[in-house]
C-alpha cells in the first residue's frame, strides 16, 4: 500500500523512494488523487535532498510514460537537440538542415516561446505557407524523404511532467537540478529520438547564471540519458549577451538563412556548426566530435545545408524563395528607435535577459501561452562585447509597431548595453562540452 | 507589496523573513488568500532551513494574535504549564491543586486526547457533575476565589496555528523543532498566561524520542518566550514507559488523588512535585526552583493540596467527595484480561506508544476529534522497568468494555513489555532542567 506520508517523510529526511513508489505517486498525481498541497511539499523537499541516479532515472521513466510516445520506425536514426532556452538563440532552424545534409536524420519536436525566451514554432511561422503542426504520419514520411522535418507537438508529451511544472512554477521550486533534468529528458524520451544534443545555456541571459550550477545539469542530463541508454552530449554555451545580430522571430529566421549562405554572424556561426558536429558524431555520420565539425563546415560552405533547409520549407508548405530573397517574405516591424552610445568606449555587457524581457512587452514575445504575438518586432544587436563604440553609434535598434508599446518596453531596453574604459575579456562562446 | 513566490525563494534559500512579511504571509494564509500548496512548499523549506530566533518571535506573536486572547485583571499572576504529550500523564490534575495550595494561581487551559496520548478535558469529565467548560468570567472568578481552575478552551486560541497544524500533519512537517515550538508558545501566548513551565516528554511514548531533539525543543521554548518577554523553565522528563500505575482516563483521576494522598506511584508524585515546583518559583511562590520544591512537598503532606483539588472540583460542580472514596464514584470497565509473564526476569522496558495504541484500539483514546470515549477503559501497569517478574506472576492487566475491541487492541499488548535476564539500568525520571 503507498502512503503518502511516509513517502513525504522520506524524501524530507533524504531516504530513497523505490521506483515502484515514484510510478505510484507520479500516476496518483496525475490522476489527482494525491492534492497539491502533498505534491508541493514533496517538491520543496526534493529541493533541498534531491534525487539519487536511481530515482532520478524512474521519476524521468515514469514521466515519460505518462502520456503518448513518439515511436520511429527502427531504420530511421533520430538525432535531437535541446536546448534550455536564451536569446536570440535561431540555432534549430541552422543546425538541422546542417546535420540532414550531412547524412543524419532529424526529427525535432519543437515548442513556443514562454516567458523572456523565444521558441522556433514561433519562428518558423513567420515564413509564408510554412505548416508547423505535421501529424506524426507526415512527419516521419518528410524524414524519410528528406531526413529531416521540425515541427510543434501535435501530441502532449510527457503531460504528467506538465502538471508537477505547473506546481513547481507557483512554489518556487522550479531551480532543482534534478527537476529540472527530469523535466528535460522526459520529454526527449517521450519524442522518440535515441540521441540527444544539449545545449545548456549559461550567464545572464539563461536560466542558468553560474556556470558550477550549468556544469552540475549538464552532467546530470548526460548521466541521466546514459543511464536509459541513450547516448548524449552536452555544450556549456554562453548566454552573457543575445547570439547573434538578431532577436525577433522574423529576424532570427532571416539571421538564419544568412548563415546558412555562410555569412551569419561570427558566433551564431559557431554554435550551429557545433551542436551540428555533436548531433553527427552521436548519430553515427561521424567518427569523432571534430570529424562531425568538419563535415558539418563543409556542408555549409558547398551550399548543402541552405539546399537542405529549402527542401524542408517546401515539404512543410512553405515559401522556399525565402532562402533566396528573405527581406522580400520576411517583415520587420515599421518603426525604428535607436539606442546610441553616450560615450565613447567598449561594450562591457549586453543584458540578454532585458533585451527578452522587452521584446515581450513590445508584443513580440509571450507572457501567457495564450498570447498571440507580433513575429516582426525585432532588436538589431549592433555591437557584441568587447567591440569599440564612438559616442552617438547605435547600441541597439528597436523595430516596434506600437508608441504605447514601446514606451512600456524602453525602460528594458535603457539599461541593456553598458560601456566601459577597459576593454572587457570577452566569455568564451562554447565553454565546456560534457561527454558520458 | 507582498510577494509570495520570492517569499518561498527566500525560506528555500535561507534567507531570513521580515517580521512584516511573516505577518502578510499568516494573514492572507487565515484568510485563504494564500493558497495551501503554497504554504506546505513553505512548510517543508522551514523543516530545511529553519527560523531565526527573530523569525520565530514575529511568526509565533502573529498566530497567537490570530484569534481572541485570553487577558487576566493585572493582580493576578497566571503561570501556565505545558506537556508535550505522553501515556499516563496525569500531573495537571496534581499540580493545579499542588501550586494553588503553596499560594500562586494557575489558569489551565487544557485539551483533549488526541492520537497516542491522553488530555486532560477528558479525565475530568470522570468526575461525576464536574464542568470543563467554564465561560471566562466564571473562569477568571474562580481563580480569585480559590486560586485555580481547570477548563476546555471556551475560545479557539490561535486559529492560524489551527490552520497551519492542519497542513503539517499531511505534509510532513510536524517535526519541525521551530514549528512545534511556535504552535505551543502561540497558544501559550493567546492564553493569556505570563509564566510557562514547560514538560518535554522524551522516549518511545512521546513525539520526541531522542534527548539532542527533545533538549533542543526545550532550549528553544525557553528562549522563544524569553523573546517574548515570557518567564519559563523546560523540564525534559523521561517518557521510555508510562508514568504511574494507570493508563485510562478515570483510572488516572484515582491515581491522581491517590497522589495528593500522599501514597501515588513515586515516578508520579516525583514528577508532579518538580512541576510544581518550577511553577511555584517561576510564579513569585518561592526564592528557589528547591525552594519551590519543598513548599509543594510540604502542601502535600499536610494535605493542604488535597483539601484545594476539593475546592476545585466543588466549585466547577462535581462531586468532591470523589476525594476521598474514589472507587465509589469512577468506574472502571467491567471485564479484566492479564497478560502475565512467560519466564522470569526482569522488566527490559515497556512500550508507552503501543500502550497509548492499544487504548485507542480499545476504545478508550481518539482516532479523531469527533470520537467519543470510553472513560473507563483501564491499562494497569503492574511493574516498572527494573523490576523483577516471576514467571506468571501479571505485567500488564487491560480493563476493556467489549470483546471484539480487545481482539482489535491485544496485538499492541502482547509485545509492550519485554523481559531480561539482565537488570537493566533505568532511566532518571528528570532528565535535564533547562533554565532561561
Amino acid at each position: 500500500m503507498f502512503d503518502i506520508l511516509r513517502f513525504l517523510e522520506d524524501k524530507r529526511d533524504g531516504r530513497a523512494h523505490s521506483p515502484e513508489e515514484l510510478k505510484t505517486f507520479v500516476e496518483k498525481f496525475y490522476q489527482r488523487s494525491i492534492p497539491d498541497y502533498q505534491v508541493s511539499a514533496w517538491l520543496m523537499a526534493v529541493f533541498h535532498q534531491g534525487l539519487s541516479q536511481s530515482e532520478l532515472r524512474s521519476f524521468t521513466e515514469v514521466l515519460a510514460s505518462s502520456g503518448h510516445k513518439v515511436e520511429f520506425p527502427s531504420d530511421i536514426k533520430i538525432v535531437d537537440k535541446h536546448s534550455t532556452g536564451g536569446v536570440g538563440d535561431k540555432t534549430t532552424l541552422v543546425v538541422v538542415p546542417l546535420v540532414a545534409a550531412a547524412g543524419v536524420s532529424v526529427a525535432k519536436l519543437s515548442g513556443r516561446g514562454l516567458s523572456f525566451t523565444g521558441g522556433t514554432v514561433d519562428k518558423l511561422e513567420a515564413i509564408p505557407g510554412m505548416n508547423v503542426h505535421l501529424s506524426l504520419e507526415n512527419f516521419i514520411e518528410q524524414i524519410h524523404h528528406i531526413g529531416c522535418a521540425i515541427s510543434g507537438h501535435s501530441l502532449e508529451l510527457a503531460p504528467a511532467e506538465g502538471l508537477f511544472y505547473t506546481l513547481r512554477d507557483v512554489t518556487a521550486t522550479v531551480p532543482s537540478l534534478p527537476l529540472i533534468a527530469s523535466s528535460i529528458v522526459s520529454k526527449k524520451l517521450a519524442g522518440g529520438a535515441s540521441r540527444f544534443v544539449f545545449d545548456v545555456k549559461c550567464g545572464k541571459g539563461a536560466f542558468m547564471t553560474d556556470l558550477e550550477e550549468a556544469r552540475a545539469l549538464a552532467q546530470m542530463l548526460v548521466s541521466l540519458s546514459k543511464s536509459l541508454r541513450r547516448e548524449s552530449m552536452a555544450l556549456i554555451t554562453a548566454m552573457d549577451q543575445p547570439l547573434g545580430r538578431w532577436v525577433g522571430n522574423s529576424m532570427e529566421v532571416l539571421e538564419a538563412i544568412e548563415t546558412l549562405h555562410g555569412r551569419g554572424p561570427a558566433d551564431t556561426e559557431t554554435l550551429c556548426l557545433h551542436l551540428a558536429g555533436a548531433m553527427l558524431y552521436l548519430g553515427g555520420g561521424a567518427e569523432t566530435f571534430a570529424e562531425g565539425l568538419c563535415q558539418c563546415k563543409k556542408v555549409l560552405k558547398n551550399g548543402a545545408a541552405l539546399q537542405k533547409f529549402k527542401e524542408l520549407i517546401q515539404a512543410q508548405g512553405g515559401e522556399a524563395a525565402v532562402c533566396d530573397t528573405p527581406e522580400l517574405f520576411l517583415k520587420r516591424a515599421p518603426f525604428e528607435y535607436v539606442i546610441a552610445a553616450d560615450r565613447d568606449g567598449y561594450l562591457n555587457s549586453i543584458d540578454a535577459r532585458q533585451v527578452g524581457e522587452g521584446i515581450k512587452r513590445l508584443g513580440g514575445g509571450r507572457a501567457t501561452k495564450e498570447d498571440i504575438i507580433d513575429l516582426s518586432i525585432a532588436i538589431e544587436i549592433c555591437g557584441k562585447i568587447g567591440d569599440f563604440a564612438k559616442k552617438g553609434t547605435s547600441l541597439l535598434k528597436i523595430y516596434y509597431s506600437e508608441e504605447g508599446k514601446l514606451e512600456q518596453a524602453l525602460p528594458f531596453f535603457q539599461q541593456v548595453v553598458s560601456i566601459s574604459q577597459k576593454k572587457p575579456v570577452p566569455q568564451k562562446l562554447i565553454m565546456e562540452i560534457v561527454n558520458a
